[in-house]
């Protein structure tokens, strides 16, 4: 038998054209949530949704919206899918846009197709997913689920000092609309990997049953400012050193434990960050993930424990701040069997994971049954320009994203 | 029996008077060579070498030049005082700026005196010193004695992407004469210690008969940006943790080998900086000193093994770039006794030693007959708004360098 499918030209075009929006001289695509690429971005997607015949709507933290609704379906629950266009730095072109624009696809494609949908179906871009200019990340679909109040993500202040709120009216992107106006029926994500699971194995569908929990601290050492080259070994309190070892021992941690947990240090910061001064000040990010919230709890717990000991063993004081902190989630059951369902049906394979990214299906699945599909990500490179999915499984995602809205809207 | 001593009030007053040029709004002091406040702090200078009626001269590399000389004395090699008034970023008020005021108060209260000294002496000032915005530090005076050609020296690149050259026409210090026009007979610097030893041990002045050796590396790591949370420890090639390894391997060697070295990494960057992104580069600066040149080679060499190691362990790529390089230098042995016999005469404790720190004196040393004087630094906090001298300590040294300056120029 012969299955639906989405038009692969179209939605591979997308991606790629999307892709080439907010690259710099140097070719490096970057867009920064409220940023004026991210402007860009937004602009050529609303007008996709449009030229779809889909009403746009933007709510209050920015968070886009293409709704496809009748008559007779406006009463009900909507499906809603999608994902985020912000980027992290010199980013790949997949992450996430590719939920956002197979979602997109997907409508355009039961539209196309004369199918009356039960309920009306949504395409969401979520404001600020990566968090790399303003913290936490994942913050539209926070708002929207009700997980941070309005006024507190509209005032979060950037990398570079900016609010969000400011940025967000300055690209014209503050909506009128209240977050959480429409309460899903049913939420799916579709996303790359961004691990190296499903190529090594050989898959091609993962169909995601939970997602790792996830901490973000900065942590911030003073030490004493001090001549490099007058100074002792032995008399010094070198912020920079105390940092160096934090990252080791998390390594070394994590290696004993033979646990699944990862641990980054992404962002450092010396003061005064001159070469012939012995820095007073060390401030870096700690990124801690794992599957399993007890083992979270015991690696921020012996986190905690190492940085009291070397502000003893190094001369330092130490203060931590919490940026973000989120429990391990669990997804749809119903959901992940009809990812597998449509998987097998088509002769894809399929195997049922965990994400170890941060999603904003995380955030959705407060509020309404959630769950993801992945495709591979070649060599598990992500936020890295290098970032590639091969066409055939970026098809096939969007086609099982296909079956799986369908048999929600047809009440299968 | 009673000496001559030079005006306690007006060189202490000087001193903090110019320390309060270049302070922001925190009150931090930062006076970057070629800088706005480097011009404020320069035009306070040159207003005081006129009001004690010295010729003003100023050299293409910016030095700043006050000549005392006579019809008579003006044909003689001129005796040569002085330091820098450059800052690193959030300075004390003493380093350099207490040599060279102290130099213009030894010319001024020897004129005062009628003293008619056998030769011409020379307050001088000299550029970058500090090497905090320009690489290498101690620029001036290394020009000055011929050690890099002016061209090179005023094509420097700052840290801020300006140029060396550029941002002395800018303040209006790019003089027009040319470096080295005067050869001196001698010169003397007079310094704060910068460290330790001589409050630790109870002296007051420091006779420096030698300064250790200095090796700038600027190392860049690249690794391999990836995701945070998707990309398992042990399949990480993380710039950061390789460049967190090296700071503790010099500390380790240097504590294993016992020796007065010191090494110190003061300045770390992330690429591409991200909380979530592991770092696909880290570059930092390695600043290594030794008293003895054969030390300071087997430290550099021990450092550019660890790099290729940690290369081959952590699937990372090193280069280094070296920034400065001076061996240790030998200071004149006469210069150094007259130092000890005024500190003997006058009553005041003093002992032989050698500078952590690199001066001026090092690379006038190559043309000249060279020494320094030091006075003790409180707690040897130095770089740092802590740095603090007696003004007992301040007026001793200020008034041995009257006697070894007035034993010079009366021909004794």
């Amino acid at each position: 038998m012969s299955f639906p499918s989405i038009d692969a030209a179209r939605l591979i075009g997308r991606i790629r054209e999307l892709g080439e929006i907010g690259r710099d001289a140097e070719g490096r695509l970057t867009r920064l949530a409220g940023s004026d690429n991210d402007k860009a971005g937004r602009n050529r997607l609303v007008a996709w949704i449009e030229a779809a015949g889909l009403d746009v709507a933007v709510d209050q933290i920015g968070n886009i919206f293409g709704i496809w609704r009748s008559e007779e379906n406006s009463g009900e629950a909507p499906i809603m899918l999608g994902s985020h266009i912000d980027t992290v730095i010199n980013a790949g072109i997949y992450d996430g846009c590719y939920g956002v624009l197979a979602a997109l696809e997907v409508i355009e494609t039961l539209k196309d197709r004369g199918v009356t949908p039960a309920r009306p179906i949504v395409v969401a871009a979520f404001t600020n997913e990566e968090g790399v200019r303003f913290a936490p990340d994942m913050l539209g679909s926070l708002v929207y689920a009700g997980g941070l109040p309005l006024d507190a993500a509209l005032a979060t202040i950037g990398t570079d000092g900016s609010s969000l709120g400011e940025e967000l009216e300055r690209i014209g992107y503050a909506g009128n609309i209240e977050p959480g106006f429409l309460k899903p029926h049913a939420y799916v994500e579709l996303h790359i990997e961004q691990g190296p699971v499903l190529q090594r194995e050989g898959f091609s569908i993962g169909a995601v049953e939970n997602l790792q929990g996830i901490s973000w601290q900065r942590v911030t050492i003073d030490g004493v400012a001090n001549h490099a080259g007058t100074t002792p070994m032995a008399m010094r309190s070198d912020a920079g050193l105390a940092a160096a070892r934090v990252g080791l021992f998390l390594r070394e941690h994590i290696a004993r434990s033979n646990a699944p947990s990862v641990a980054t240090i992404g962002t450092m910061r010396f003061e005064p960050d001159a070469i012939n001064v012995i820095p007073s000040r060390a401030a870096f990010t700690v990124d801690l993930r794992d599957p399993d919230e007890d083992r979270l709890q015991a690696l921020e717990a012996a986190l905690a424990d190492f940085l009291v000991r070397i502000g003893a063993e190094e001369g330092v004081t130490i203060s931590v701040e919490r940026l973000a902190r989120f429990q391990p989630v669990a997804f749809d059951q119903g959901i992940v069997a009809a990812v597998e369902a449509s998987a097998k049906a088509r002769g894809l394979k399929s195997r049922r994971m965990t994400s170890g990214a941060g999603h904003d299906a995380q955030m959705i699945a407060r509020i309404a049954p959630t769950a993801m599909i992945f495709v591979p990500s070649r060599d598990g490179i992500s936020h890295n320009p290098r970032e590639h999915t091969e066409p055939d499984d970026l098809v096939a995602g969007a086609n099982v994203l296909l079956d799986v809205v369908e048999r929600m809207v047809s009440g299968r």
